[in-house]
C-alpha cells in the first residue's frame, strides 16, 4: 500500500526520539510553533496549484523541518505519516 | 438518481470501518483535523474555477484521505455522500 | 413579475418536503452545514464576475444541492426563493 | 442638487411600504441577512475599479433586489438615500 | 505649510454643520457607518498603488460623501483635516 | 552605523514636540488611531515587492505624516527610530 | 551539519547580550512588536515563491533587524536558529 500525495504536498513520517538525539537536532518549545523534524517519504507531483505552477524542492529520503501545527495525520498499516504542502517545510537538514 | 458535482468538486462515500480494517488504513485522532478514507464516486469537469484552468487528477473508484471538516454531506436514496472540492482531498491510497 | 438576477447569480426554489422524499433525496443534518435542494428558476448572464469570467453551467428546471447558508431569501407575489451564486451549487441532481 | 457615485458604486432609494405591497413583492425576515427593494436613482460610470474593468448593468429606475447590510445610507434634501456597489445588487425585478 | 497625500489619497475638511444645512444634506445615523460630507483640499497623484493603475476622479473644491470609519484625521496649523484613500470616497455631491 | 531598510520599507525619526509645536501641526487623538509626524531618515529600495513594482516616493528629509500602528521601534546608538513600510506613509508635509 | 532552508526562508542567529551592546543596538519594548536583531547564517535560494519571483537581497553574515514574532526557532548540535521569511526582514544594519 502507498499514500500518493496531490498537488504540492508532500507526506513524512517522524524520526524517533534516539535518531532526533543522535543527529544532533534538539527543538526547543515555544508556546508559539514547535518545529520538528521529519523524514520525505513520498512527494506530490507538483504542476499548477491555486493557478501557480509549483517545483516540488524536496525528495525522498530528505531530512525535513517543519511547523507543528501544520499538515494533517494519518496511519496507514500501523505507520503514522503526516501529509502537508511542501511549503510548509521550513528547511532540509544535510 | 446521479450526482453530478460541479466545477472542481467530487463526491465521495466513506469506506465501511471493517473496509478500513481490512485494507490496514487506521486514522489517528488529532484535536486538530482528522482525516477520513473514502472512495470517489463522482468527479466534476473541472475547467476555470475561480479565474484558473483546474485539471481533475483523481477518478471514479479512487480512494482518497480527505479533511474531515471539508465538503458537505448529502444523502440520496438512502446513501450517504460527501461534495467537496478536489483541492480538500489530501492523497489517493494505492 | 420576473426577477433577472445580476453576474454569476442564480434564482431558485426549494423543492417541498414531499417532492424530496418522492425524489428520494434526504438531506442529512450536520452542526456545520446543511445542504439543501432545489429547483433553478433563473439564471444570471455570467460574464466577467470579479474579474474573471464565468461560464453558466446550470439550467432553468434543474435540481441543485446547495449549502443552507449561501444565499438570500426573498418572496415575490407570494412564492420564496433564494438568490445565490453559482459557485454555491454544489451538484446538479439528474 | 445631484449624488453623482464614484467608480461602481449606485444610489438607490427605497421603495415606500405600499409600493412594495402592490408590486407583489414581500421579503421574508431571516436572522442572517434580509433583502430589500429599491429603485435605482443614480449609477457611476464604472470602468477599473480595483484593477478590473467593471461594465455597469443597472440603470435608472429599475427596481433592484440588495442585501440588507450592504451600502451606506445619506439623506440629501429631505430624501433618503443608500450607496452601495453594484456588486452587492443581487438582480433586477421586472 | 501644505500636506501633500501620496499614491491615491485625498486630503478633506468637513463641512461646519450651518453649511450642511444650507445645503440641505442630512445624514443619517445608522448603528453601522455614518457617512459624512466633506469638501476636498488635497488630491494625492493616483498612479500604480498595489500594482492597479489608480486614476484620481476627485479634484480639489468637490463636495464628497465617505464613510465615518475611513482615514485618518490630523491638525495642522489649527486646521482638522482626514487622510483617506479615493475608494473611501462614495460620491461627488453636486 | 547605519540602518539600510529592505525592499519598500522606510526608517523615519519621530519629531520632538517642541519641533510639532514651531511647525505647526497638532495631531488630534481618536480612539481609533493616531497620526503621527516624523522624517525620513533611510529610504529602502523598492522594486519588485510581493511580486508588484514599487517606486519610492519619499525621501530623506522628508517630514511625514504616518499611522500610529503602523511599523516597528528600534534603537540604534541611543537613537530611536521607526521601520514601516511606504505604503504606511499617508502624506509628506512642505 | 546543515540547515538548507527553502524558497526565501533565511535562518539567522541572535546575537548575544553583550555583542548588542557593544555595536551600540539597543531594542525599545513596546507592547505590540519587539523588533530583534541577528545575523544571517543561511539563505535560501530564492526562485518563485507564491508564483513571485523573490530575489535574496541578504547574505550570510548580515546583521538584520527583524520582527520577534516571525519564523520558527529550532535547535541544532545545541545551537539555536530562527528561521523565516525574507519579507520578515526589516533592515539590515552596516
Amino acid at each position: 500500500m502507498k499514500i500518493r500525495p496531490l498537488a504540492d504536498r508532500v507526506v513524512i513520517q517522524m524520526l524517533e526520539a534516539e535518531e532526533k538525539t543522535k543527529s544532533g537536532i534538539i527543538l526547543t518549545g515555544t508556546a508559539k510553533e514547535q518545529p520538528q523534524i521529519a523524514e520525505v517519504v513520498e512527494v506530490g507531483p507538483g504542476g499548477v496549484v491555486d493557478g501557480k505552477e509549483i517545483k516540488m524542492e524536496v525528495e525522498k529520503g530528505n531530512k525535513v523541518l517543519f511547523s507543528k501545527y501544520a499538515g494533517t495525520e494519518v496511519k496507514v498499516e500501523g505507520e503514522e505519516y503526516i501529509i502537508l504542502r511542501q511549503s510548509d517545510i521550513l528547511a532540509v537538514v544535510e
